[in-house]
């Protein structure tokens, strides 16, 4: 692995004090800006992450905010999830997508009042694409990237961890709600969400002075459940399906190529950009889709889209891949054309350092 | 410095295999792909580009393409800069800016013809931008990211270089014009350009895969002019002036701001979405701005923005620093408050490391 180059336009975040205090190895760059990716090691980190409960700076979950009388129709127009019956406090996963259907990002978004959204973004630009369409179709909001950093606490110890720090009450939170808690003086937004499949929480951290005195606080509290300085987990993310924008799907794909389909109401989400698009495919269905596959063995590091053969005939990629010690197999993402995306189809995957034999499933190992 | 965890969803370029084998040891991101940073060292590599010529990988200057009947539309709908006089053939450096006249990227627009543009990004996903404002337009022109991955032959022997691969006439072409020349049979537009002020060219490399013969053919013809796999240099370019977007400038910033006020033409660049708030500012003039700033001593690596201050007063904040040994001082780029921007105001800018004593200067080393 070879260095990365520190420079301003790689964003520090209000965390990267405390990042950089409990001994971050490697980063990778997220919406242009840090996010630690190891800290002791993969296999450490994860085995640490099923068992206590860790912090993750994920300031990198940058927000759009949008703001004013427009700020609804705003956000029906770039997502084919029909958000009607959606409430305050709730928290949606959305797929984002042009005129074309292709998705542009998969954040969630998070609806603070009818007139008040944040869109927690994945790694691409999304505030371009938003304020482009709110200047074109003349649009009453205002189109920014407030001053919040996300935080997520995540492991299996999450709650007892944020109880000590906000009270018992962070406990009723269910799952992709949110609440309003108090920090030092301080409102934060705090939902039931995150990045694992090992259970917790997100907090909305307004305003960048406060992330060091958060970040000590639950370092501290966290003492007696072995809390430690975490991150998104390569191997834990795959075993849960998580699928990652930039890795598994770009903008050359569909919601529907993504397994996202159930996120598509394209009958009723009337306003929506790729609507007419995405009527066509969800007639017709996909001929590519998400699927899980075991890898025969330990793959190299997963830094581009690997072949996936059948004989001579490439029928998919695969686009992210590790070692799992718990499932004691190779475990990987890829897009699977239709033809041999059945449950315990026998493929090839052609990795820079050589073939290796695969099996296609169709359910992730979390 | 940490490392940087490879994934697809940091791009591999069609020129990676070379950058490796020619000893990369550092990278940056730009643009969601992998920019070298450094080969042998920053000082090192600083002294060959200034005596030879090099290769660089800037395939991360990703191109949006423009095509269509409303193509020229659009494209004087995104920048400041009067487009009129501009020829196919010409290629001209232009601030884009949303409708409050903040930048949103400080690309390289390429003239094919009447309908037919590219636009060379510096880092920003600029492409959605684009995309949204053409939907919300409903303008007649198609916008995406073709397959076309800019190669840089950089340094003082460079015309020399291109000549032995592309023959004599490759040495006519004027500064920021282009020609297309024939390499294998492949068309490529050639541009004398480049992120240097040693001279040189950038090839649009149109498809992947014609991408390692070419650099392969490159390093061979250089043998005799000691050529070298190289990148944008940290020091050079610092003493160039040539300014970084998302280092020295961000969307916050007005191109008057960044110095561009001469690519400004707001009294007839009709149709430019950020032409009345730019109007207000050509008339008022910024209150800060661009300058040089001499650094007493080695800076640190300057990985967030630097107060600098006269006392207790902060005026401003430098954004790129670095050690020049051809001009033995510390060389940095700042934003300086027009109270104190004049050519030889002592200040202190406050590092990681501590502070350091600077002057501001109003021209830049090269």
């Amino acid at each position: 692995m070879a260095l990365i180059s520190p420079s301003r336009r790689l964003r520090r975040t209000p965390f990267s004090e405390g990042v950089e205090a409990a001994g971050v190895s490697a980063y990778t760059v997220y919406n242009r800006m840090l996010l630690p990716t190891v800290f002791r090691s993969v296999e450490e980190d994860y085995h640490h992450l099923k068992a206590a409960v860790q912090i993750w700076d994920v300031a990198c979950e940058r927000q759009v905010e949008l703001r004013g009388p427009d700020a609804g129709r705003l956000m029906q127009m770039l997502t084919p999830r029909d958000l009607r019956g959606m409430l305050p406090g709730q928290c949606y996963y959305v797929p984002i997508v042009d005129e074309t259907g292709g998705m542009l990002n998969d954040p969630v978004a998070v609806k603070l009042s009818e007139d008040r959204w944040w869109i927690s973004i994945a790694d691409s630009d999304l505030l371009m694409w938003v304020k482009g369409i709110a200047n074109g179709y003349r649009l009453d909001v205002l189109v920014d990237e407030p001053d919040i950093s996300p935080l997520a606490i995540q492991g299996p110890k999450a709650d007892d961890l944020m109880a000590a720090v906000f009270g018992d009450s962070v406990r009723d939170i269910r799952f992709f709600r949110f609440g309003h808690f108090d920090f030092q003086g301080r409102d934060m937004v705090i939902a039931r969400s995150g990045y694992s499949k090992q259970g917790g929480f997100e907090i909305y951290v307004e305003g960048a002075d406060i992330g060091m005195p958060l970040w000590n606080t639950l370092m501290e509290a966290g003492k007696p459940m072995d809390v430690r300085a975490g991150c998104p987990n390569g191997i834990e993310r795959i075993e849960a399906g998580l699928l990652s924008y930039g890795n598994d799907m770009t903008d050359d794909n569909t919601p529907h190529e993504c397994g996202l389909g159930r996120f598509c109401n394209t009958a009723t989400a009337i306003g929506c950009i790729g609507r007419d698009a995405l009527m066509r495919v969800a007639k017709d269905g996909p001929v590519k889709q998400i699927r899980a596959i075991v890898i025969d063995g330990r793959p190299p590091a997963c830094d581009r889209a690997w072949p996936i053969m059948a004989g001579t005939k490439c029928v998919g990629h695969v686009t992210s891949a590790n070692w799992s010690p718990d499932f004691n197999t190779g475990v990987g993402i890829g897009m699977v054309r239709m033809t041999h995306w059945d449950d315990g189809t026998n493929v090839v995957v052609e990795t820079q350092s050589g073939p290796m034999a695969a099996v296609v499933k169709d359910r992730f190992w979390l």
